[in-house]
């Protein structure tokens, strides 16, 4: 099946040049890219590109779908009060319904500003699971797990988490996949971490943690564990290049080193953390001096409140030169490239996705070059990082797909996911 | 001439009791608001407000529109560099034309997302001025004054801001106003100031300057003056209750006693503050404890770059709540009373705008419930500030006149203006 891009205005490739081509063609067979030049012809579908912007679709590295159900309903309050008082009375009212319906709302406004590829950890995995499967949109699902030092909770877990696997079968289109979830350091026994890490190599997955979010549990971990988080996670032999360490806002030197000799992956939450006040900025240049692969994620719905990544792209821009009083740090280039092919290095799908180029997958979206947001175009990437919304996006492409196109939804009645969301949320 | 916003699903009154009230009618008369009540009729036009969320129109205390000419012409630079590389070499290619185009093009990205007031500063103000009278935003123009201590440009720069002044006739519907703007402490002299104090009481205007915006304008004023800026300000007999003082970021106990016995007032500008890394964040709480009026600003877009204040609102919390390591400062409530009753008070039209209140002009933006940041619906004030973009807004009103509904311009040609300002942008 082949799809035409036609007479693209621009195309922000994001390959290692970082080239920005004009007027030109991309050709999409079997969802790869198979050719990018000139005066290309399909007997497919062609989408007229004039005055638009290609670009590598978004990709969101830390995210819990569902949540979007909890949009609102807790804000500006500490996040023990926060979880206490808001979000674990709601959760206990989830059922695999209104999990479904949470997932779809999220990948709806996922769609329509422009992620193509999410990273989720959450509960009623199946549920997520059986909604994403559906839209046509890439990811990886989690089911997030919690023993609080629990041995009949870690077996329990442990063993959702098995039955969880059981459904992704070989023959699926790959575009959603198996990770596994165990919560944190500090909500997961030592046992539990260490029968995860047994499974995610016996199994060949990778890992999706949170680490090292806010102060509170540096301060928890050297008091409990004599060491802070991740050099603990480095002493029971859990670290390594399958790894994706969500928030890693207060990383020691020595810490920084430890990721980067294991080849683990960090996931950046800049507005989940300022939102929460996690207590200072995650160290990002020196991360990408040390070259670790580093993408950007929106946290939930109820931590944020948006899954848009533009506004994540400007939020971080921003975070970085006022916490590092420089201007010139998190450049817009920068800042793109966490959140495209940065992302895709973090998920090991760098071979895949978060560019645009020949042989790659064709997770695409094209913005409105006569949106205001992207009038002057004195420099699209500026444009994009400093005062695009998801709101530019046209169209979004997913394995050579269409999802949306001209904003409208082609995989996923809205209203209805509305309804039922609204609906939940009256309930709580 | 009458209009009837019937059935309205919620009202963000920003009354004084922040009253949110639902299922309601809000009928205008004569640009003003007469009656909100149920079962309202009318013999003008109505609009079907089922689903959508009735609020003020957010108000921009700090603006330089014709600057949407370089919005993404430079970025990621110090101050210094930005000005001088890029900035200056292309403002000296701006005629009255570019400058309409510029402004208009700004103006349009306001009505779009939902801002009905602005408060400009910039140059050839007659073109800001004559392109502005078309649209029907309401707002301020100041002509921006700067002298460098050349006495004969501090007689020419007084005289252009007399002249400009002559542009206001009694018989005008007072949508736009004039006020004074002398750009900074450290860009105009002593003397500069001083006249343009007499020339504010004389004709009794407000005058809009910008002042400790950065770290190393405040070293300076030290080293060259003996004394901070604001102390400076004071000590001339600058400062009173008609001065609108921009950025603020930098202020000692002193100062802030120093405003708030002056009963000055603020204009916030996070994101630009932020984005130019100008060393530390504005002491927003302790400037609401001392009841100083305090608005939300842009600052132009080649500083921001979007003049989106619902963007706008969510960096404001997110920078205080950072900045302070406290996840419940600067509330929702608190940053959007700053952008709309708190904006009103800042440019002295609290008695007109701001709110909606019976009595009062009818500045009112309509938002679309059923957009994908509004849902769910648990507190919209959270959806506005954490959730929103101005993408969200689908009708802005402006003394009782529709600018824009269902997302479409009532008053402006944005493709000719999109057409002009592009062509302007491809020259420099």
């Amino acid at each position: 099946m082949e799809l035409l891009l036609k007479d693209c205005t621009q195309v922000l490739t994001q390959d290692n040049k970082r080239n920005i081509l004009k007027d030109i063609d991309i050709l999409i067979k079997d969802g790869i890219i198979t050719v990018i030049g000139k005066n290309l012809s399909t007997t497919g579908k062609m989408i007229d590109c004039k005055d638009k912007l290609a670009m590598p679709g978004l990709i969101n590295t830390h995210n819990h779908l569902a949540m979007s159900l909890f949009k609102g309903y807790g804000d500006d309050m500490p996040l023990d009060r926060w979880l206490q008082e808001k979000i674990w009375p709601a959760e206990a009212k989830l059922d695999n319904d209104s999990v479904k319906y949470g997932a779809l709302f999220a990948i709806i406004e996922m769609i329509k500003t422009g992620t193509t590829c999410f990273n989720d950890m959450y509960l009623s995995s199946e549920a997520v699971l059986k909604a994403t499967k559906s839209t046509g949109i890439r990811g990886f699902i989690a089911y997030g797990m919690i023993d609080l030092d629990n041995p009949e909770k870690t077996e329990s877990e442990l063993k959702a988490a098995n039955s969880f696997l059981k459904n992704f079968t070989p023959e699926e289109n790959g575009l959603i996949l198996p990770i596994l979830g165990p919560h944190s350091p500090y909500t997961c026994s030592r046992d539990l971490l260490e029968k995860t890490k047994l499974l995610a190599k016996e199994k060949n997955l990778p890992i999706h943690i949170h680490v090292s979010e806010t102060k509170k549990e540096i301060e928890d971990s050297i008091k409990d564990k004599g060491m802070r988080p991740i050099e603990y996670l480095n002493s029971i032999g859990f670290l390594d290049k399958n790894i994706i360490l969500a928030h890693a806002c207060h990383l020691s030197e020595d810490e920084i080193a430890l990721i980067k000799h294991a080849g683990a992956r960090i996931s950046h939450n800049p507005t989940s953390n300022m939102k929460l006040a996690t207590g200072g900025a995650m160290p990002l240049q020196k991360l990408l001096n040390a070259k670790i692969p580093t993408g950007l994620g929106t946290d939930g719905s109820a931590s944020n409140n948006s899954l848009d990544l533009f506004g994540e792209m400007k939020v971080c821009a921003l975070l970085h030169k006022f916490a590092n009083n420089d201007p010139e740090t998190a450049s817009a280039q920068t800042v793109l490239d966490i959140a495209t092919i940065g992302g895709a290095k973090v998920l090991g799908l760098e071979d895949k996705i978060g560019s645009i180029e020949v042989g790659k997958r064709a997770d695409i979206i094209l913005l409105d070059l006569n949106d205001t947001t992207m009038v002057p175009n004195h420099n699209p990437v500026s444009n994009i990082i400093y005062s695009a919304t998801g709101a530019c996006v046209d169209t979004t492409i997913v394995n050579g797909k269409i999802l949306m196109e001209n904003r409208t939804l082609k995989t996923i009645d809205e209203k209805k996911v509305i309804e039922n969301v609204n609906e939940f949320a009256s309930k709580i």
